[in-house]
């Protein structure tokens, strides 16, 4: 394997079998709404089964943002003073008792979620699904559990995955991202020669459609408000074709824009697909998603000019990724009788959908919560080579701050899509 | 195998290789809202690969009888006078050119969905879901395929299956329902042991609790406001244990009452559901779907005795059978982390849902739409013995008319649940 | 639920929250071929996460009897004192350190196979193929990994299940070998009203049977050339239908029968299958097997009478339980193109077999090691009400020993196919 | 779209709705071993249903060598003259009665085997399992359904698919083992991030390995004993990385070459894995396919860097595309618990294999006959771009022969691996 061009990134001093760990660590810790404060935190030694790890990059997540902004995600509260973070990664500075197969100084991404390991869903393998799973950052249980902004932090060795040398620290922390997309195609399990419309073109619709590629999609079509993300998406080779979600949805197709060459229309405007729910009653509401999804069609399936006109109609799987109420609507519309939608965002809890076009042309409809069993996949993905390599992580962090005492610039631009000078905002990484 | 029951029913005179065709047949026709005549119509010989069958047994479905009432189905409205009816079954008088392995004589079951054979979805096995599927008694293709109440009819060979001689005629109608009771089962595709809930106690959901006590499935529950279908369902042996949604839902399961023994708490009422409905805002409804949801449960896995309470609450599959918004929310609750909703009866098609109640739970939502590949399996069950046997579907016809003439009577009474003596009406044949 | 049938059968009498546990425990020890002693062991308190159990009952299985005679089974063989037993109950005595969810004085049924809980394929729900897996009464862990043989044991509470008050302590033991038989089932996954054939009437191929009839399979035909066991097989409802193999094989269907009525053919003779393998060339035992096949199907397929020959013959899927050549032939044979053959026995490692008849009618061939994520499906399945309960696990019991003193006297009966007085051995218990 | 390469490939003159049609044609037929002549036949008008194609391209299969070499192909013996060919493409001239959608001068890729379309498994999807399927040039339907080397031929239209403009007729001729591997993809249905390694080299290995890599295999490690084919296999992106089976088994690894970087160790001879053939009894012979499967792991697993020693070794996928023993012995040591074997080539009938590795490790054995709904895939990943595009087809095509009067020379030159010059033999075409 190629020499790590990642090496400088981590210059660690070994010093016999155990870095030395210092009892007080510097932890970034929120106290309510936008009061994000820099604090020293004691850390203990690991447990039997735990490592101890020097976080290196942890970046920053959609729920990051609105607990910084709210103290709050969706109807999770938090009620105590909470650290953020749990896309991360980092070096093993301790190893507990009765830990085997790790050795100080290995690098390490972290997988955040500890579920039970004991019942019913965890043996069959759907660790995800946990009634008593822990998830780092999140403020569902109580006492909360503590996220990755911090100096150092204990977590079991066997959430701790190794990575190779070619991946960088915020590689490593992008699987955590890349992770939900794994699972969504693991969901998904499109068949090779599939097509596929990704609705969102965030950090996750992004990933979603690269892995959708990556999983044998050949038409891998891209949609947001944003054009400067599809743009994005396109150039960069995460899906094969991009459509504009146009401001006035009854001109049709006349104001949408493809991007298969990376030519752009710009759009901007803030909240992906408010004219459609701009729109006073359900039905005219519907109407729109079925226009809008008879347009997108007209880009995904460039396949139909050999089909005649009886032949299966939309995709086959949609990735519904905003968790919105119009975009599920175009999802079921725009995917063809007997294929999949995958709500993969999450957003509004109540929806008004039209179930009958799901029922009636069996097109089945599966959620994704989080993850499982997807880092190992991930990194493998990262090390895969040659034409069918996955778009580059490391790109796709636009932004970095160095510190934890610069935590708060990060989170105030991680909630903007552009940055001062007008560029792109897409991951916002903060280095330990 | 035991001589059949039947053998008086069908006396046919075998008269060399062909019955005497006469060209005229008597046919019920629907010309308008309740206007329903005996005609006669001409019959042509049969074309390359038909048979032609003399009709012996029509079940009357509620599609029929939607049409019977409102010369409308949902969306669908007939354009032109329509003969109703495709549960059926009866006998070959008569074999066209090209058709092999069929002989005058020979009973038989109509699947009456006749697809196009060539698109890519037929090719792929599901050929339900084909565009240019023609449904005999549905007023979709136009000119409308008629249905089976004629006296004979013409109809493709291999959309006729050869019934063993212990299967009666109105048996062999209801493989019609019975084929989507078993297209549900084959999407549910439950593992053995799982846990099931049934919501709503027509001939439909009947027969799903049945297939789906039959695919494997040890505890079976249905649901149904009507106290007496319920006693039926868990005494006939269709389901395992029957629960009856209270009057008055936040009395919560001091009013529901428990069939596992056929004992029962009458709460006569039309319209299942009602009460859930009757709440004025979304977010009562669906505290009041959930609290329904979790009375359910306590019948519905008995097996949670020996289980601790984080283990998996919820059952594995539960199959919604009335199209109803509050029962399509009260089965999102009522599933289990990982297990999956089977949408099977058609109705309110813009449903609002708690779709994270889905999604975060990664509860798959699957629709069914009629029926692919099942009649051979239905042939096969109906065939069974011993302990596995299914429920008798002879037993289900409640109520019979003889003769075409007696169709109109026969379309009031299927459009009741109690006929007046006070029995409960299932399923009503129409025998020629 | 019903007042436990077996109430009298575990008289304890609880002390506190604690039975007195005393240290020194007596223990069945298998020391070599044919030396097995009843020595006292020292037992410690149970550690952090287990429970005491003391034993109840135990199942002898094949393995079981074949350390016994061997000192080994297949290639694993034992270097080191071993109690056998691995079909096992019993009731808590102690409750160590860090235990939730359990009392003195629950039943429990033991689950023997202890996996690592912690790599990638534990985490993907295949615990059973963990390559660090711990096996009671294996060999293949050293040191080995005690059986059930003894007055009693610490066992981690995870893998102790919960089991209702009227299932009984030997129901309970057989829920091991169930579970092979539940694992094969989720492994083969049969649509409702498939058709199967199970190769070999033994404990495991019975209650294959059984779990075929119990998933969903209309017509099960078990084949055995005891037809002692097939006639039990079909009269106590494991089976639909049975066949008898005919000592002579070129006879075929002449000299086979059918015990669909439990009328019975006797044909003794040691060695289910031996007349294939006396063929000197591979050729002749592929006539041989192919010719057993057929006569097989013309029992299997009843519903054949209504399909033309050129439909799909041959079952949907075959669980060979014997782990023998012949059988794996005869298996490939008697399976349609698209079905499965579920190995299930082991037994010759290494065999040869007409794998093209696999591959161009796309026979799937489906390995079982051990079970995974059943016995809390077993437990509901034992639950089961009405028509579709499993034949009786008690009544499988057809000898019990008293004591571990007489564990000798046990391995000898089980060994062997009928008793003294020519009554059928089928499953021997072990009481404590 | 791109205009069309191939446009000078194809100066049709359209002379109103249809070509003239000559009623002559020139066929290539082979009477005899060796016996191949230039003839003519008689073509009628298209039927019902049926497109007239000229044919303008036409790949050479194994099979063909075979009739050609012993005028039989394995257990097929050629009973009346054939016209070879089954990989085709062409121009439609004619369009029958009863034809929809298609237009005189259009280009099509023909699907050459023609099922029932009306029993079971037909009805099920699984069309290629049809027992009266007829498959132009194969000696098992008689009289035997002729092939492709033929001016032009009569064609169900359902069974022509229309390519786009950018596909050259002989990339439409080569959707044929194209539709191979896809089929093998679609059974195999790997999960993104898989591991898969292929055995053999040819065409369909060359296909199924580009298919693996296109469905989300991150390392698939291609396996021949000829360096040559790996060599490009690996250069020409088909696989990721390469393993020369050495002709010595026991030195191991040290003889064997890893072609990741497209350097060679040539090895040339001939008949793949005659060294273990050679091995004089069956455990010696297992035993150096075990060896053989490490030796392919330590290249096939390069992420087993990070994982530590317990975990799963074994690739995901193991594609089988030689027919012969020892490789399907390699193939199931070198295949990971819970993994999985495709038989896709086709050899040796009967063979003695490890089935115990299979069935202890739960490694699924899933055979491929030919394929089904696999064209419209084929044309759509045909039409793919950017990084995920499938290797070119069209330099696939080695070698060409304008016309059938040369059709002798493609046959010998096809039953070669190198031409005269040395260089690689992969496909031949035929050009009409």
């Amino acid at each position: 394997m190629a020499p790590s061009a990642d090496a400088e990134a981590y210059p660690i001093v070994l010093s016999g079998h155990s870095f030395p760990t210092k009892a007080v660590v510097n932890a970034s810790v929120l106290h309510g709404k936008l009061d994000l404060r820099l604090e020293t935190r004691n850390i203990e030694e690991p447990s039997a089964g735990e490592l101890q790890i020097q976080v290196r990059s942890t970046g920053i997540c959609g729920s990051d943002v609105s607990y910084y902004k709210k103290f709050a995600n969706g109807d999770l509260c938090a009620c105590a003073p909470l650290s953020l973070g749990h896309e991360s990664s980092g070096v093993v500075v301790s190893v507990g008792p009765c830990v085997n197969g790790f050795k100080v100084g290995e690098r390490v991404a972290l997988e955040v979620g500890i579920p039970c390991g004991q019942c019913t869903i965890c043996r069959k393998g759907r660790y995800n699904l946990c009634k008593r799973m822990k998830f780092r950052s999140s403020a569902k249980s109580i006492p909360h559990f503590q996220g990755t902004l911090q100096d150092r932090i204990n977590h079991p060795a066997i959430w701790c995955h190794k990575i190779p040398d070619h991946v960088s620290f915020d590689a490593a922390a992008l699987l955590e991202p890349l992770s939900v997309a794994i699972h969504s195609l693991n969901r998904a399990a499109p068949t090779p020669g599939s097509t596929a419309v990704v609705i969102g073109a965030g950090t996750v619709g992004l990933l979603v459609a690269a892995m959708a590629r990556q999983s044998g999609c050949t038409f891998v079509t891209i949609l947001d408000r944003d054009a400067g993300r599809v743009e994005y998406a396109v150039e960069k080779g995460f899906a094969t074709h991009g459509f504009v979600v146009p401001q006035t949805l009854h001109s049709s197709s006349s104001s949408s824009s493809i991007f298969t060459d990376g030519t752009s229309t710009p759009a901007s405007c803030d909240g992906i697909m408010t004219p459609l729910s701009a729109y006073s009653n359900v039905s005219d509401r519907l109407e729109g998603a079925k226009a809008l999804a008879a347009d997108v069609l007209a880009v995904a399936r460039p396949d139909m000019v050999t089909l005649d006109e009886d032949e299966d109609d939309g995709v086959d799987v949609t990735f519904e990724c905003t968790g919105k109420e119009p975009c599920m609507q175009t999802a079921l519309y725009a995917t063809k009788p007997g294929g999949k939608v995958i709500m993969v965002g999450m957003g509004t809890p109540i929806q008004t959908v039209p179930l009958s076009a799901a029922q009636l042309r069996e097109v089945d409809i599966l959620g994704i919560f989080r993850y499982a069993n997807t880092y190992q996949t991930g990194i493998r993905l990262l090390g895969g080579k040659g034409p069918m390599k996955l778009p580059s992580l490391d790109d796709m962090v636009t932004h970095k701050f160095k510190g934890l005492g610069n935590a708060k610039e990060a989170f105030e631009l991680a909630g903007r899509t552009v940055d001062d000078e007008g560029k792109l905002v897409l991951k916002v990484v903060i280095e330990a």
